[in-house]
């Protein structure tokens, strides 16, 4: 009879749990968890904080009693692993209630400890009003500070997931909230033309941004906090929120001498084997191989997390799988917007000196007739040479979800843009369009990669020269609405055949509308006619997010 | 310079005709519609009836005018053409205004003639309560009707897209309405198990509902009319919409001598090219090659419509573009709920005689701790040899788009059962789940695969002999609430591994909870501790799905 022990009862080691228990009935299964819970909704937590999710109870999935009557698990929590002796095949235990401290032997070990939130060494940052938010007990404390100090003001440091979650449940308390993140942009996953349309959204709801500022001092003050900030502002606040990133926790591993990997994360092969056989380790704490690039990255994600675990058990009972890389694919809700993004962004791409292209499309979320239809702002990343898709982003309040989903698939699939164009999606006035923005996505860029109409973006714009002509084709009410890029000309689309005498044939034109559509339409007509044109990519739209300043 | 005259100038023929100006400025474009308007959102017509599309302006998408000014199409409405000379390479044309006949010639012709709703040989068909919807004037007519008579009580005939749409729309004008199908379900693209979810929704919003029902003969009466049921039931209704089906409009194409196919569509090579080289056509009037099957099919959809126009327009314009089969995705709302599908159905594969298997999944379209997640209720059919996919349906309230989406996506890649267990779909609470139901299906299925898990369908329990015993793992309250099969017994999931030796060895154990997950723990359990066990797909949602009778 097996032996399995697994160090740590959430999302991977609970999913571990489960699956050897289908497979051995007569294993012995020991999860070892230093927490009060296991397999709780770690997800869930800033949206009961936020009141989205009314009942705590609802976040816990399992119980010990639940795990063990389901699966016949030996579920300890408060029970923490300190040491791990591989030769001997044996974990240290300390039990956290008692004090005691005791072994267990093993045949398998899996740890799945999951990422420790960062704690950078910023003066002051150890005080009763600072909050991070990993686990129920974190969640608790918040809503008893909330609950105690009734807090006007709070601030959350750091723009990723857990922060924007936590901004959005902080406001939706009635609490103003500022938010201070040290990179130029939101959400690193995206891109910062795709992030400005969320620092928008976070203004439009009152949210104080303060984007390239760093965190330097936390001091206590009678009243709350006060923060000082790198751009010279003193933040006054009553409660701080630290959600700087998290950073895999490997300490058991490093000290039993596994192989930790040059992000920093437990260095595990397909199988989720770590460098000692006997070991396996899954979900956050571990490095994973990116699909496209085949080079290691941390995604500290609960679906990886969830198919890790299954995948060493599998392995642990004798099947032969393996896990098939990572492809990045997330999604976050910002207020009334979501963003999602799958495969490599723009800021990567350039960093590993890929050949790329990006088109950008503004579509509708369903058939614009149809009420309801909100715009699908898409950006799509992929290879100039054959089409390939690389990687995109989406935000908008519907239908993001679904396209990113397709994406992933697709690039999973190896598809290029021309596959794009060929999707049949399911289509009725209020689920989709004929043209599903997918299917218009793939139709820009298809022409980008045949070569059919040339492109220019919203980036390269400043570089325009006096041989470059830029060309409005939107009709006048639109300019005077939402203004225009300066030096450009205005000629609506469906006046420009009859107006091409007033063009040069010696410049580039560089034409643009709103959203690509008719400056798609007009560049055509114009090469067509013998003139140099280029459409810009995902129009004023696009060239506004691109240029907005928070 | 060329000359390109386009028969019809609705999806196809107005796609093709936009495309072609974009490819070419110099090229004579003649668009001729024997109808009153061009490229309106023939998809929006019943939901304006129904009033979710308040402006009947929003259904007009182009006019004559804009489309000359946008694309210097020659766009003439109200013009018929009569006639194809294909050895001239000219058409004859009525002007249905002035009743004037004249020609046109051409160096390339498209026809996108459509498809024309199927009047049956019934007795009264003809009378002017009687209506189909096609077009504008259609849906004019039936507005007009529902003014002038405010019937109390429609009926509509076919439970198609159109039919179903209708049946929406009239309800929500405050009409009671009948559906009379002829066939033993609604939405023949899913199969009876999946369309018995439409039924109850029918039903429960109230809809008269006559399955496997035909129409005989339609008689006026003083009120309206009264039709004559096969049932032999008699209904007094106030106004009728046939919605049986469409057929490819071909007269035009077939006295031209060009090839029609064996379903009575268009015949036309990849490049939507007819079997004269100067003739292609597109739309609902040509037969499709089948994605899977490689066989013919007629696949009346907008999306596939409007790519073809594209595909005949590079063509025709010197690009080698090729229409790449056609999978037959489309979905339809009915009341809540949305159905869906992608690929090729049961009865299909049945029909054909492949070696297919299925699985059924009922997951939540978003994380179940987070408020509004609606159940989606999922077939997959896949290949038990390779777990190649072969087809997939879905229905529920919420997410159903989504999951066919990927779906399709899938399907269109080639990709296996397997495939969906690796599936990195985007995930956050209020959008999906860490373990999707995808991936859930796909679990399933590789278990089914490489034989891991046995399983049973409700289809095949009526044939469960005496060496079979039916176990329902659910709890008592469960079974109270919903009831359970005839001769199961109860053991709950969680009492089972102490309640073994209440069980036989010597019988097959077709196990059972409500949609399957706990029949997965138990099978799992029963077959590691030397039982025969074999776990019933989708549980008793499904069975209660495949055995409810309307």
């Amino acid at each position: 009879m097996k032996k399995l022990v697994i160090v740590g009862g959430v999302a991977g080691g609970a999913s571990a749990a489960a699956r050897a228990r289908r497979l051995d009935e007569q294993a012995e299964i020991v999860l070892l968890e230093r927490g009060e819970h296991i397999s709780f909704a770690n997800c869930g937590l800033p949206y009961h904080i936020g009141g989205d999710i009314e009942q705590r109870d609802a976040l816990l999935l399992q119980t010990p009693a639940s795990f063990k009557a389901r699966f016949n698990v030996d579920v300890r929590v408060h029970n923490e692993v300190l040491s791990i002796d591989s030769a001997a095949q044996r974990v240290t235990i300390l039990n956290r209630v008692t004090g005691q401290r005791y072994q267990e032997s093993y045949d398998a070990l899996i740890l799945s400890p999951g990422a420790a939130p960062v704690v950078p060494p910023i003066p002051g940052l150890q005080n009763p009003r600072t909050f991070s938010l990993r686990n129920l007990p974190d969640m608790d404390k918040i809503l008893t500070a909330i609950e105690q100090h009734q807090p006007k003001h709070a601030t959350v440091v750091g723009g990723g997931f857990i922060g924007l979650e936590m901004v959005e449940a902080l406001h939706q308390r009635g609490i103003q909230v500022s938010l201070v993140e040290m990179a130029d942009q939101v959400m690193a996953p995206v891109d910062p033309e795709m992030a400005n349309m969320l620092h928008q959204e976070l203004v439009d709801h009152d949210v104080d941004l303060h984007l390239a500022t760093a965190l330097q001092r936390v001091e206590e003050t009678p009243q709350g906090l006060r923060l000082q900030l790198s751009n010279d502002k003193v933040l006054e606040t009553e409660l701080m929120i630290s959600a700087i990133g998290v950073k895999p926790e490997v300490s058991l591993a490093a000290n039993a001498g596994l192989t930790i990997g040059e992000l920093g994360g437990i260095q595990v092969d397909a199988q989720m084997r770590t460098s000692d056989p006997h070991i396996f380790a899954v979900g956050d704490a571990v490095e994973e191989i990116d699909l496209l690039t085949g080079q290691p990255a941390l995604i500290p994600l609960a679906g990886p997390a969830n198919r890790q675990g299954r995948i060493a058990a599998n392995v642990i009972f004798g099947q032969d799988s393996r896990y098939n890389r990572t492809q990045g694919t997330a999604i976050c809700r910002v207020f009334s917007l979501a963003v999602a993004n799958t495969g490599l962004n723009e800021k990567r791409l350039a960093q590993l000196g890929w050949d790329y292209d990006k088109v950008y499309v503004h579509g509708a979320s369903h058939a614009s007739y149809f009420p309801g239809a909100h715009p699908v702002s898409l950006k799509l990343l992929f290879s100039p040479k054959d089409g390939k898709l690389l990687g995109a982003q989406a935000v908008g309040k519907d239908g993001i979800d679904k396209r990113i989903d397709v994406l992933a698939v697709a690039i999973r699939a190896g598809m290029t843009v021309f596959d794009l164009t060929e999707m049949e999606l399911t289509y009725a006035p209020p689920f989709g369009s004929a043209k599903d923005v997918l299917n218009q996505a793939g139709f820009v860029a298809s022409n980008r990669v045949t070569g059919e109409t040339a492109l220019v973006h919203s980036q390269a714009l400043d570089d325009a020269g006096d041989d470059q002509l830029l060309l409005d084709v939107r009709n006048p009410g639109e300019l005077s609405r939402t203004g225009t890029i300066a030096g450009a000309i205005n000629i609506p689309v469906d006046q420009l055949r009859e107006r091409l005498a007033e063009l040069p044939k010696d410049k580039t034109i560089l034409v643009f509308c709103q959203v690509g559509l008719r400056g798609h339409v007009a560049t055509k007509l114009l090469t067509n006619s013998g003139f140099q044109a280029k459409n810009l990519t995902g129009g004023y739209k696009t060239y506004q997010a691109v240029n907005a300043r928070f």
